[in-house]
């Protein structure tokens, strides 16, 4: 189901349908994800009575509504007598099961409800904050963890079936002590495990899950039910995806059912539990690492965030480069053309190659056109702040501030979106884009209130050579035509914002995407992230390009000394955690599709970290030795 | 001590020069605040192996230095052959306890170091998701914790001395299943308690820590010792000052000596623990419940983060309103006049009083001013966006937008900040600030990439009445003089976007600060979080006002009925659950005072949040009956 994060009303509304419909189809259980009456990504709302009482109520409305079939659903579960480690209310992210308008469950536990035993507490996650988990319990009554992991016995059709009840982290346990599914499993007999969870999109996760999931239920030859919800949720700073892509595994662990991936579904399986579905015959699931899958969750992504928060039209500054290309034939093919207004901004340093491919891109996407120059308000702008006196009033004394070239690029980008877009949007009735990149992103090379400005970041999750690559998958499947101009592609990326950037003569970004994508990726992707120590020791022993996955022998192509090689290491880290995390604080929402996007899952201070003791005695032996 | 976050070199530089002073001074036993090599505030620097090492490195540094005296420091502890839940390397929060180059604790314990038992997990805090926590690890090695929790028996200066080696949160247990200093002396016997800590500074929290600790002395009849650090620390979105404040209880719970706040000290103290320092008369500590602390935090904080990001220079914008002219008085007073550079932005809407205000400010100042009108651009923008046509590429058709008179109030507050102080701050050196107070923040009052833009916003969180009360105590307690106007103080306030706001009218905001602030301080500040659910069950109790602490009879006075009142709380609900959290993921950084300021302390989703079943039914009723 797609659950609406905050709307117990609105889920509880979905449920009672999809309850409805399973009941005509005379389904015995119908099992609904983790936290599907509150939602998972809440931020802070927990620490709102008002809205656990909310949440209680509507999980009520569905145990009653649990006449005829056995209900499973993921909701907080709320212990009003005692507090959690915050001194507020204790919270469980809880698994309910309901049947003939009743919870069951407690029979043996001390709640009629289940709870999470393995919170997540990287990435995104933040179960830990607000809810207490089975870790916490169970030492708090004097109980081991793997005793209180019993399955809950029920009674469906006259039968006798024992239900391993786990919520979503519970069937990722490699990593810590305690094994829930084993545990379960050993207080058995289970008949039927079924895993309820709230687990954002991932480009990946789906196939590493099955390879997961599969191995467990091998190891315990019980068949597992995997429930995901569909929709968006976000933490402010991020925006996450959710795919669904709910998921039947035989007692061989093998795939029988599946729901496609980004839809609600009420998906019927007729599950002989005797046999453990071995009667069915194995499905293949898609893969979700390509960059078919990078657009599916781009595409439902934009869709459901833009309405959730009320835009449904978009301005779009379209420079002729490749990011604002494919942010412009993603946004059209999500909201339509007619709700898509294009704007070229060209100042003296734009050329007539940029100037004339926004053009086109527009023609190609049939949407909304104009042309707005920027260069007379630069100009008014640089001449005010040159020819306004200052005064000293300690000493009455006046003086003239000075724009300095670099400066002026800056007044620009800030012109065109914070002037211009910004203007255009309220016009227009909607929102303006940010078409940001996530080679950009790590090293600030970008402009704050300028081109860093937007309702949203959908590219920023993307490195430069990936958007290469959407722009293509857009042309050639998508839209299965030239949409993107072939010219976007292939010429030199580059801001334009003085004439040391001139596309016509092949100058652009002072950023070499085939190998700083890979650097930056080492940064701030890496699970143990890299740190300039590491890529030196590396460059140092040769294996560079192998270790942060670029092709082979750019490094000594690129540069032909240590010394260039350290320069401009030192050049991006320096900025990558100095200024860009100054301007990522105040950077819109990225679109996740990563392992790690920016937002609350890179959690950063403005420290300007410099470099550790190791680091100086290899830059030293380096710089010695050559 | 001044903790550098992100910082071993510059820590255990200053921790060298400490302990050779302490050496001078005949010190048995030097005491260095938890995680001072590291820094505690660094995001997620923890999964940088390269960074673990290097704390490790450094360690080694200061146990080396322990020849004739035992240092007692906080470290990350690590085990490189175990693994945390997120499968990364295990690491501790830990105490250290050196002694004659060598690490001591490991008698009793698995470790070299004691480990934290209590991590927090609520506000700002972050521990679980970096540290492994004694309440994991005692279940892990078939223990319990209190078991684990024993005293680190010491030989000092030829006696055998017991220490209570616990850490920050272990000291504050009210809310947790373990009482750590409880379980220490359980194992005791104890000689010593020493607590060291990375505690924030919170307005009126030493105050509370106070009577905990003391309370818990007593107890215990056992002396304490609690470290704290001082400097600024930031997770992004929030600058965190660090007060040190450190503190010594004798064993009645007496304080006996304690460090000024804010200050980095060597503090010497003669303690008898024979005698339990009761040999020492109690001293008072200055309480930090007033204004003066809000000043004092202030002025640090904006000094240390301004300097350690490299900004010495700031413009400021300046209305002649209460918000910039406090403003302007706190950043002259840290950078200096000459590094300040007022700058008045006039449009047709601005008064000749304000205009006036902001100029008598800046006189009185000495800084530097300069006024720099805004309407000839704004004028311009206007005129683009109207006269520009757009075509409709599908059917060629043209057409025109039009600026809205709202749309034209964000484009003046956008030409303020994006355009002028923007390009002034660059030209001039610096920064520009962010002028913005909590309960604009609140409620998104404030434009984005206008008034909302700069390098901090080291007012956002204070309400409206604690800026005009900082205004008195600035000109009263800090310059001696009136700085700020009073016309400043005394005129409505208003943002002078439109002839709606016209202050010699007596016309300005739509916010009632009186109430809204204590409306949205119960939004927002409470720790269980008031909605309006709870705001309506109040006011149809009449007890409202006493539960958000405003002026009695103000919403009588307010709103004549409910119908009003429930519309009020409907419009700033739906903006402080809706467009403001929009506004606040992309606002500058928020310097705290308070129990909870924006940014990682108050995580939020975009999801505009409806209200609960049972508010709509208390409306309802309200609507009926009345």
């Amino acid at each position: 189901m797609e659950v609406i994060p905050g709307r117990p009303d609105l889920n509880t509304r979905t449920m009672l349908k999809m309850l409805e419909e399973a009941r005509m189809r005379q389904a015995q259980i119908a099992i609904f994800p983790e936290m599907c009456i509150p939602g998972y990504l809440i931020g802070d709302t927990w620490e709102q009575q008002a809205f656990l009482r909310d949440c209680e109520r509507h999980g009520r409305i569905i145990t009653e509504a649990s006449h005829d079939l056995c209900v499973l659903f993921g909701n907080v579960g709320i212990d009003w007598d005692k507090t959690g480690d915050d001194g507020r209310v204790r919270k469980y992210n809880a698994f309910f099961i309901a049947q003939n308008g009743k919870l069951h469950g407690d029979e043996n536990f001390p709640y009629p409800f289940r709870i999470k035993t393995l919170q997540p507490n990287y990435r995104e996650f933040d179960d830990t904050r607000h809810f207490y988990s089975l870790r916490k319990l169970a030492p708090e009554l004097g109980k081991s963890v793997e005793d209180m992991l019993q399955p809950v016995h029920m009674n469906i059709a006259g039968e006798s079936v024992n239900l391993g009840c786990i919520l979503c982290e519970d069937g990722w346990s490699e990593d810590y002590s305690v094994k829930t599914i084993a545990a379960v499993h050993q207080n058995g007999p289970v008949h039927l495990f079924v895993n309820i969870s709230a687990s954002p999109f991932t480009l990946g996760k789906n196939n590493k899950r099955n390879r997961v999931f599969s191995k467990q239920v091998e190891s315990t030859s019980v068949p597992l039910i995997y429930v995901n919800n569909v929709g968006t949720q976000n933490n402010g700073k991020t925006v996450y995806t959710f795919d669904g892509f709910s998921t039947v595994y035989n007692g061989k662990g093998e795939i029988i059912d599946y729901c496609q991936p980004f839809t609600q579904t009420l998906k019927c399986i007729d599950l002989d539990l005797t046999q453990k579905g071995e009667d069915h015959s194995p499905v293949t699931v898609p893969d979700d690492r390509g960059m078919d899958s990078v657009y599916q969750a781009l595409n439902y992504g934009i869709d459901k965030f833009a309405r959730s928060i009320g835009i449904e039209k978009v301005v779009i500054g379209a420079s002729g480069g490749i990011d604002s290309a494919v942010s412009a034939a993603l946004y059209t093919k999500v909201l339509g053309p007619e709700n898509i207004l294009l704007v070229n901004m060209p100042s003296i340093y734009n050329s007539p190659t940029t100037k004339d491919l926004a053009a086109k891109l527009a023609q190609n996407l049939s949407c909304q056109y104009t042309v707005m120059p920027i260069q007379e308000s630069v100009d008014y702008t640089i001449k005010q702040i040159n020819d306004t006196p200052v005064v000293n009033l300690k000493n009455g004394r006046q003086f003239n501030l000075t724009v300095t070239p670099f400066a002026a690029e800056n007044i620009q980008a800030r012109d065109r979106s914070s002037r211009v877009l910004a203007g255009l949007a309220a016009a227009f009735g909607g929102g303006f884009v940010c078409n940001a990149n996530k080679s950009e992103m790590t090293v600030g090379y970008s402009t704050l209130y300028g081109d860093l400005g937007g309702f949203l970041a959908a590219l920023a999750d993307l490195w430069k050579h990936q958007v290469y690559a959407l722009a293509g998958y857009l042309n050639e499947h998508i839209y299965q035509r030239e949409v993107i101009p072939q010219k976007t592609i292939d010429i030199v990326p580059s801001a334009e914002l003085s004439f040391d950037q001139a596309v016509e003569q092949g100058k652009g970004d002072p950023i070499f995407y085939p190998y700083h994508d890979y650097l930056f990726h080492a940064f701030m992707e890496d699970w143990n992230r890299s740190a300039p120590e590491d890529i030196l020791d590396w460059y140092r022993q040769g294996v560079l390009e192998e270790k942060i996955g670029c092709q082979p022998g750019l490094t000594k192509q690129l540069f032909p000394s240590a010394r260039e090689f350290i320069a401009d290491l030192e050049r991006w880290w320096k900025l990558y955690t100095g200024m860009a995390v100054a301007k990522r604080i105040q950077a819109p929402p990225v679109l996740a599709v990563s392992r790690r996007a920016y937002g609350f899952d890179h959690r950063e201070a403005q420290n300007g970290l410099l470099n550790t003791a190791r680091y100086f005695e290899l830059k030293e032996q380096l710089l010695n030795t050559i």
